[in-house]
């Protein structure tokens, strides 16, 4: 069965792929996240070009071939595209089997377990603790993850003292039997990431997620090593080699590739491997506005809330016939 | 002096930014070449909206904000929009002091010795001798670079036996006192790599490219390690991170640094003090079609032929006014 045609849906925030192939099936991908209109450009000028005509059920060398051809191009935006296709080829296979992608894997679908995860440093430890306790309390949520400093902050945080404030407040207003997760998004240096990490501990927090900017694994490391919780990161990571050096080098506890950011599910579950060789647990996330779950046949749940409601305004194309 | 407009002027290969300042002094920069319509999408969306408003000249501080706030998007195409913002700056300043860019950072404009680069793998060893030849008696070129293998090509030649006949017969062609330099351009395995290393070293070639795939830093060092010639590579690598990696792990005699796919002069010169650090010699190359030379204000020589002729087919951008 052969590639025949490729069409992106697409606006700035979101952006699908639907993948026909030589015997009229079809299947359904999703293009990661925020600049999806760009993206969907260079799927088209980057993925699809090496698609075409080639076998829509046996991929794995493709997606190969396409990361060696567009080899001056490493890095998130082509990962991005491909992602497209990615999924677009699982969903297609598990249409052609009867089956969620989840059972292709070996896995079950089935409830998954998640977490109500804040989004926002704008909001005060007050109000953050009265949303997640209704929360907890309506749609019965059992883990929390709410943030701390600010995102790429250098120690400057959201306003003077939220940090200090906010993890007690929340954390006690939760109560026992929650998990409590906190979020960084690379405000610390590792000397105040240490200093926050020591206040988690004793408000009961296990998981610190991108204490200090993602990039610098050997300040994450010097974090994770002064802490006894869980650190935690890779969400932005999309290149093989920046995570073996990750894992490598013990920078954190959980690694956490994201689907969508690192190029798709088949990719994801090599950096799985290269995680479980080390012994390293591995619960996928996908990045906000995520829509691939809905479909049913990806295996992975998003972490995150609701899918942004799409913008009418959609920009379509389409290869070869574009 | 504040950044005021940011204009792009782009085709599919090639694409130039003009930085205008609220004292109405210009500058002139170039983003990275392929797809640079592409890239000037992501300059006006990733990059501008960054950089309006903020300071002309002192403006390394600026370069990190962009990829801090932008940290989603790591790896080549922000780095390669990036860059024209960088050689508009640096333009701009050097136009200021009346000065070129190379005085600006410690040097001096002049002649520069430049190699021949084949960029070819369709050509008969015979032919490339005859080329090769002819650049020499005519033009005076003192050194030539070569292609063995084939681009990403996992051990398989362009045609059989190509790279055992082109050696020997291309280095003999040019004789004693010439400088010879042979790419690979990610072609092998670490085993064929040694195997044709051996045999450049045999024929008097002193610099062998990208034995590897390049992203394979392990295999580019156990080249390294088996062979008495420089292994040389970074052209494609634009994230500090995989610098300090390929450095630290000595997988390379010679970094080469690419300006427009790195992101800039700025960077570059981070590259160069991290090589510096580790004794690494540091010859700056910019991608193909760089003109960024053609100012007379940037520091380093393109080591490749002249500059691809301009489509005229432009697309005009412009941020804040577009």
């Amino acid at each position: 069965m052969i590639i025949k045609k490729l069409e992106t849906f697409a606006n700035e925030f979101v952006g699908f792929v639907r993948v026909t192939s030589d015997t009229g099936d079809q299947g359904w991908g999703q293009l990661s996240t925020y600049n999806a209109d760009i993206t969907a450009e260079i799927f088209h000028r980057q993925v699809a070009r090496h698609a075409l005509g080639t076998d829509a059920i046996d991929f794995a060398p493709l997606l190969d071939r396409i990361n060696e051809r567009e080899h001056k191009f490493p890095g998130s935006y082509l990962r991005r595209a491909t992602t497209g296709l990615d999924t677009a080829l699982w969903d297609l296979r598990g249409k052609l089997e009867g089956k969620p992608v989840t059972a292709l894997l070996g896995g079950k679908a089935g409830k998954l377990r998640a977490y109500a995860s804040s989004m926002k440093r704008d909001i005060t430890p007050e109000d953050e603790a009265r949303r997640f306790l209704r929360l907890r309390d309506e749609k019965g949520f059992t883990a929390f993850k709410w943030r701390v400093g600010a995102e790429c902050g250098h120690d400057v945080d959201e306003w003077p003292g939220r940090t200090e404030a906010i993890v007690p407040l929340v954390s006690r207003a939760l109560g026992d039997g929650i998990d409590k997760l906190v979020d960084a998004n690379s405000g610390f240096s590792p000397k105040r990431a240490i200093e926050v990490g020591r206040l988690l501990q004793d408000e009961g927090i296990g998981h610190f997620e991108e204490p200090c900017p993602y990039w610098e694994f050997a300040q994450t490391k010097e974090v994770r090593e002064a802490l006894s919780l869980d650190v935690t990161g890779g969400e932005q990571d999309c290149e093989f080699t920046a995570w073996e050096q990750m894992i490598s080098m013990g920078a954190v506890d959980i690694i956490q590739p994201d689907v969508m950011y690192l190029g798709g599910i088949t990719r994801t579950l090599h950096v799985a491997r290269i995680g479980a060789k080390a012994g390293l647990p591995f619960p996928a996330r996908q990045g906000l506005g995520s829509c691939a779950t809905r479909t049913g046949r990806t295996p992975w749940p998003s972490s995150t809330p609701a899918p942004k409601t799409c913008s009418p305004t959609w920009t379509r194309g389409s290869s070869p016939s574009r």
